[in-house]
């Protein structure tokens, strides 16, 4: 008995949920569960069956395909760890919850590699045992940097690229390279101050909430499809640097409930959005 | 074209939303949204679907019922307002929400009928042309009592009895009377504070968090099935008073989410739990 | 015995505490409640003294004013309700909140009148007693329609202004008119979604996350001191007008509490940001 | 320049605000933040004042007594870290987040040690260089397995005692001997759900909403002061274990802000509540 996941996206049409479920019966395959979504204004159909038995995934996504309207895309997923490699670059307060909960098992993540444009982090990555490299940007181009960056990642060929506090910038090349499969934390609730310091922004407007944002990488900065976000409430006793302080336990837990929902495929994007099933 | 929600509950089975589905879509219906889980370990299956089409209810059911298995219950309901009657004593923060949520067109409600044990409220509703009936207890066993709320409660033969803070407690005959039906807004986060004057009990056990808690009404005293739940943070500076009346907004939108998820058939009552597809 | 509310508000300076309050102490006041805060980068101080006692208000200011640094500001307000007059356009639900809760006396406030610019509130406002003034902006030039709307206001001398979802931009005429006396409820987190139709900006930046604001107006349309701010979740699954509905309890409850705490004089304002002692 | 913290925790009085910062001023200390509280029914009096200056500890203690009504106690506390011993059972998430948060310098601790009745977390703080120490409970009677725990704490002669998912209960007799220094983590929001397998009976009950407190240990079981509460939202897809592990991430944030407050000389104890300046 294995246990595999169903991603299915496709134009909306009558009787998907039926033709689908049909398919997975007729496989003798059980629905451990499922969830679907219909984008009505957009006329887009989603689901996420989480199935259990003995799959012959030939003709299961040959079945499919027969039944799909066009412009179907479907995935069937292994359940299980995902590999991914993590962007560093300071600071250790998200890397280091998704490092204990890896620890504690708690995440289904294989943590292939952390690299840092500085060696801050090394320390802490040495003693879970995770191989770390050093990527300085200085002294170096932009391109040449990410090309380095990239060879690197490219070595683990991970399903997945999370910048945990990565304090740069990503070029378009980068962000095509890997797409639909960088995830970032933001810190502030997005879209209010974005860009750089929006601890300074948010203390500088005044705002009586502060938050933090994980969201896929896209070519625009900060724009890319929301995946979580989180927000605490702050007075004005808070000053930036509090902010910041408060910010960072908001950050590392929107992170890791966003890896948590990607890494089981609970994630589709669709455009600029997701939609997740939680 | 028709909008109607079928509401299946039954022993859990391979190949349920294949089959369920199917026959919605060979009655040409469309699937506007649906909603399953299953409760594994009880092996029983939920399912709530919107419809849309032209419906022949009969041969629809009869189809459903070949289809599944023993034991199996299903309604088909129409979309639309549900009729109550509210019960209060002498608060008006849970009476007013839904006066002002009903008369903005917000809640899918038809107010039957309020009544009172006390005639505070009657002012309240005579604003807005309810029609208010007080059965003052006093003087009255509590049988007696019941019986002339229950002659009020049946004329106006509501879908559901909501008690938005009547303080009193039902007597099981009651409760049988309306099963499922009668809904509930309890002052704590149950089941923290059964019983009389939870704030004071919050204040003294010096918490720094207090609640609200809506559910239907069985016999065993604040023990129904939940429905929704909300909190706010106090602290210190809160005395008993102080903490009754911020909880009185969370009792107040707590009531009227429960309400609003009830009313658009998103909650099945399974045992002494709910399931409940927002 | 009498309550007055004692609010301080001056460069910061060494023993500014002890100052206040001594002269409290000498002029046989208790001190109910206390709260400061300095400012340090701005070297500003705050406090807000509840007392309690027999005031001889010319002697204890004159006291303050010998013992206060230059730049100093002080006032000293009865305790009790503050007179307002609200404006709206059509939305109902933050205006229903506020006359519920004055009907229920849970906010300390006299609605002296409600105007708008339409007549949709009028018979809401008539249910609870409540003056109601239409003046409608059709055919009229901004200008002209304000100085109607203030000419109604002024009659009622009110302590503050209230925009209960009033859809118009004020020009800075009419908020030079009653300075840190507007208080307005914004439809969004903000700085997020400044401007127009903010629920479908949120809805097409796929937000998980929606909000409400309220504040203090200035001349920036959307820009001025932020007094209170709450968030709820929502999800794919909300379409703009579910995300409007939803936020729609967001906007009363924060408009509500906001209010609130203006009309107890908890509620400083400092350059473009609030001081709150909650 | 010093920095200390003065705490006042006295019968209330008349004036008792004034001389108190009147002799902190007569000393020439900087006032860089104050905080109080008048518990009014209980007549008690709480103030916290963040000092700088030069300090006489001696004469500023003896100026105070001078002043302070009988029955008062106050204590100048040095700013900067607390030193802990943690006791654990095989549970990681709190332990790892509060070494996470020591390792990056987030929280004014110094971790002497920690002490667990399984040897099963001593490989974590190997990692980061803590002394760990195993007491198994194994064959030993509680009265001898809490001496030589005692034993082995005392010899840190630590400022506070955390138990970090320690899951045993104490005897008065350890508790008695740290007296307001024994912090503890409860998987529940108390007073719901106390005592053994809190997930489980929240799962039985069909709660939506799960929380975590930390407070203070006394004899009494999950019945100390409060200093923290937090909570998350759960529907019926959660079963025991999903709530568990849902709850292991608030468990871990309110204990960590728990203890953030305990270290900075935030909170009071007073009777069987705790008085917490944020």
């Amino acid at each position: 008995m294995e246990k595999k996941i169903l991603l299915t996206d496709c134009p909306d049409a009558k009787g998907l949920i039926a033709k689908i479920t049909n398919i997975c019966y007729k496989h003798q395959l059980n629905i451990i569960k499922n969830d679907e979504f219909v984008d009505h204004p957009q006329g887009r159909f989603f689901m996420r069956t989480e199935l259990e038995g003995r799959f012959n995934d030939e003709t299961l996504l040959a079945d499919l395909d027969d039944a799909l309207p066009q412009g179907a895309s479907r995935r069937l997923v292994k359940a299980g760890a995902k590999r991914v490699v993590i962007l560093v670059t300071k600071e250790s307060h998200c890397l280091g919850d998704i490092l204990m909960k890896s620890y504690a098992g708690a995440l289904d993540i294989e943590i292939a590699a952390v690299i840092g444009n500085y060696d801050t982090l090394a320390e802490l990555c040495g003693k879970f045992d995770i191989p770390f490299h050093t990527v300085s940007h200085e002294g170096l181009e932009r391109g040449e940097h990410e090309r380095q960056v990239r060879q690197l990642i490219d070595g683990y060929t991970p399903d997945y690229v999370v910048l945990a506090k990565y304090m740069r910038v990503l070029t378009p090349e980068f962000v095509a390279a890997y797409p639909r499969q960088i995830i970032n934390i933001h810190h502030s609730f997005l879209p209010a101050f974005i860009g750089a310091r929006p601890y300074l922004q948010a203390f500088n407007r005044g705002v009586k909430i502060i938050g933090a944002t994980a969201h896929f990488v896209t070519d625009d900065l900060d724009e890319g499809p929301i995946i979580e976000q989180d927000v605490i409430h702050v007075d004005h006793a808070f000053d930036a640097e509090a902010m910041a302080k408060a910010g960072r336990d908001v950050e590392k837990s929107v992170l890791s409930r966003a890896l948590e929902l990607v890494l089981c495929e609970r994630v589709f994007v669709h455009g600029n959005k997701t939609v997740v099933f939680k």
